[in-house]
């Protein structure tokens, strides 16, 4: 039986990108696979919404990570590093491995941080500002909008990890003044996971191509001036499959729409949360900060959440995740990115409802279902 | 037409591999996930013939490389690197990004080096050696044990570039005393590209505990360390479908059998060279250095290489490689390594008999093969 990835990544992989993975292997300095990796790029300004080169690295979006800390900053540069969760911390490791000074701004788990927030702990000695997206520990997510707007002109440096928002939700690299953003291949964009896509600013590739840090796999200017050759190329052998396969999940994404396909997460984002609030469940994270992608929720007193997610995936074929660190069996976490649709959303939550009822929580039945395909039927609420 | 990759990676890939790579992804911290992976560690170790641990990480070849640079040695410190051709310099220059203190020792391309050479070279205050095996632009193999052999004892770590080697030709991490085995998913083991596999020896592994350099995706004693969780993971997502494709192609391996595949590549390199020099061309490596899963030859006064690179696959669609850098157009590279036959080389030499006919090179018609066929069926010089 197939079972239903819920998470928040690897995301479920539509038959097409399934159909281009398991092909024979082309070569990649053949003229063929130079037109896979046009197309690609090309498609990846698209959902990006930018018209920066958007590099394609073989790694886990953790390395692109790495990457844009390595080109953008050096030893000893002091940086202010936003976390609201696991993997704001996990970007912290990086800057203090990659030996920068950092300054780390913890954010109440569940919450995001505006542009005021930011601004505040600024002391002008920074070199630059980073921050997640969506905290995919918490389903919160941040205002990058207004946090690249306000520092528009400081000359510092802005990066952003869109891992589990970028195909999912708004990003606009140029008008929001952010230098890097990093994703990976396998959350809202449904692709296979082993890439990791960065879009990089002209001033980022300028401070880049200046720039002594040690790397090397890690170069983006190298990255850039070869996939900027006739035609383009990477710098080592790329996992071709995965490139040919992102093609067809990139192409699905063109097809449907990139503002139709932001308003389908944001569609389902708000069928989750109803859905699950009509239940008579809590959300986790400050609905102010709610995520288009991830919807977090607390485990009623009483129940074990490791039990709820166990039952989900044996008696409905539903794979949702847990929490991480402290959360552990506190929270569930149903995702709704990438190749999921709204009928998934009335699924998962059927099977949360009839999941709970079994462990004895007293559920007011198919209410939650109503709700949520009442958001369905009329579109939710318009961006 | 699919055609057949007789290139020095990426390799054709078995049925097997192709099917597996195309199915629907898996969660990579499920219980499904874990069991695929730990089958494909223990049977990388049988690969690599090895007790040491093998990690997979998501990455080319090159990041492997910068992997057991970042992970053996810190900035400033002192090291002999060889190179005999692309692939050599190649590592200079990740040595050099990463800071290190390096010599190179410049082997004239098509030859290989031995232990008296490198230890001739060494001063006394080298952390360590760095040598590629096979190197792949000249299809010259250097002496790893005999070199690994007298290294023994010194207490500097040996680093060995296996990239085109590992799966084809002898490695042997103890016996040899080879800190770090790097090598890659797409060449001798049949894999799709996008995965670096490194075997770490408990030395290494101890000198990288305390080591302090920059490294967040590259460290290896994290890598280790997941891998010998209990279920096994890896620290950040991998490249899921490659990893299940390559479990297929490593039980390839185990099912034929670890001698029997060096043996094979011993035959068909045999085969390959005898056959062209059954056809009047001339060897590019030094045959004391020949290489098992690659053959280099001279491309004859008069008729330009790349042509022939063309015809052989426009009319025969088998696709081999040229000369990198100075040897554009001088030499052309067949590949024997992977998921490739004795029929695949004979096949590969009829075209390239048929090709030089075609662009007016008198050749002695049907003798390489009959020199390649007799080895073939004679089972080739036994190792």
């Amino acid at each position: 039986m197939n079972k239903r990835l819920m998470t928040p990544g690897p995301t479920p992989l539509p038959p097409q990108v399934i159909k281009a993975l398991g092909q024979q292997v082309l070569h990649h300095r053949t003229k063929e696979y130079a037109d896979v990796l046009a197309s690609l790029s090309s498609g990846l300004k698209y959902v990006f919404a930018t018209d920066y080169p958007v590099v394609t690295l073989t790694a886990s979006g953790t390395g692109g990570m790495e990457a844009a800390v390595a080109n953008c900053f050096r030893p000893g540069d002091r940086v202010l590093l936003v976390s609201a969760g696991v993997f704001g911390d996990r970007f912290y490791d990086i800057c203090r491995c990659m030996g920068l000074n950092v300054t780390k701004l913890d954010v109440s788990w569940g919450k995001g941080i505006g542009a005021a927030e930011v601004l505040s702990h600024l002391t002008g000695d920074e070199k630059g500002v980073i921050v997640t997206h969506n905290e995919t520990s918490t389903a919160a997510r941040s205002d990058i909008e207004t946090i690249g707007k306000a520092l528009k002109g400081t000359g510092m440096f802005y990066i952003v990890d869109a891992v589990s928002s970028l195909g999912g939700m708004e990003v606009r690299p140029e008008d929001w003044g952010i230098d890097i953003v990093v994703t990976s291949s396998q959350k809202a964009l449904m692709c296979p996971p082993g890439l990791t896509f960065l879009s990089v600013s002209q001033r980022a590739m300028e401070a880049a191509r200046k720039n002594t840090s040690r790397r090397h796999y890690w170069d983006l200017c190298k990255a850039v001036d070869f996939l900027s050759k006739q035609p383009p190329q990477h710098p080592f052998t790329p996992a071709v499959n995965i490139v040919m396969a992102s093609l067809e999940a990139v192409s699905l994404i063109q097809k449907e729409g990139l503002e139709n396909v932001w308003q389908r997460h944001k569609r389902m984002g708000e069928m989750a949360r109803e859905g699950v609030k009509a239940m008579g469940l809590e959300l986790f994270a400050d609905e102010k900060y709610a995520s288009d992608t991830l919807t977090a929720v607390k485990v009623p007193e009483g129940i074990d959440g490791q039990e709820v997610i166990g039952r989900m995936e044996e008696d409905f074929g539903i794979i949702i995740a847990g929490g991480n660190r402290s959360l552990k069996g506190k929270i569930i976490r149903i995702a709704h990115m990438g190749y999921i649709s709204e009928g998934d959303v009335l699924d998962t939550l059927k099977a949360l409802e009839e999941t709970l009822v079994g462990l004895g929580r007293p559920v007011d039945a198919g209410k939650a279902l109503a709700v949520a395909k009442t958001i369905m039927d009329t579109g939710g609420t318009k961006q």
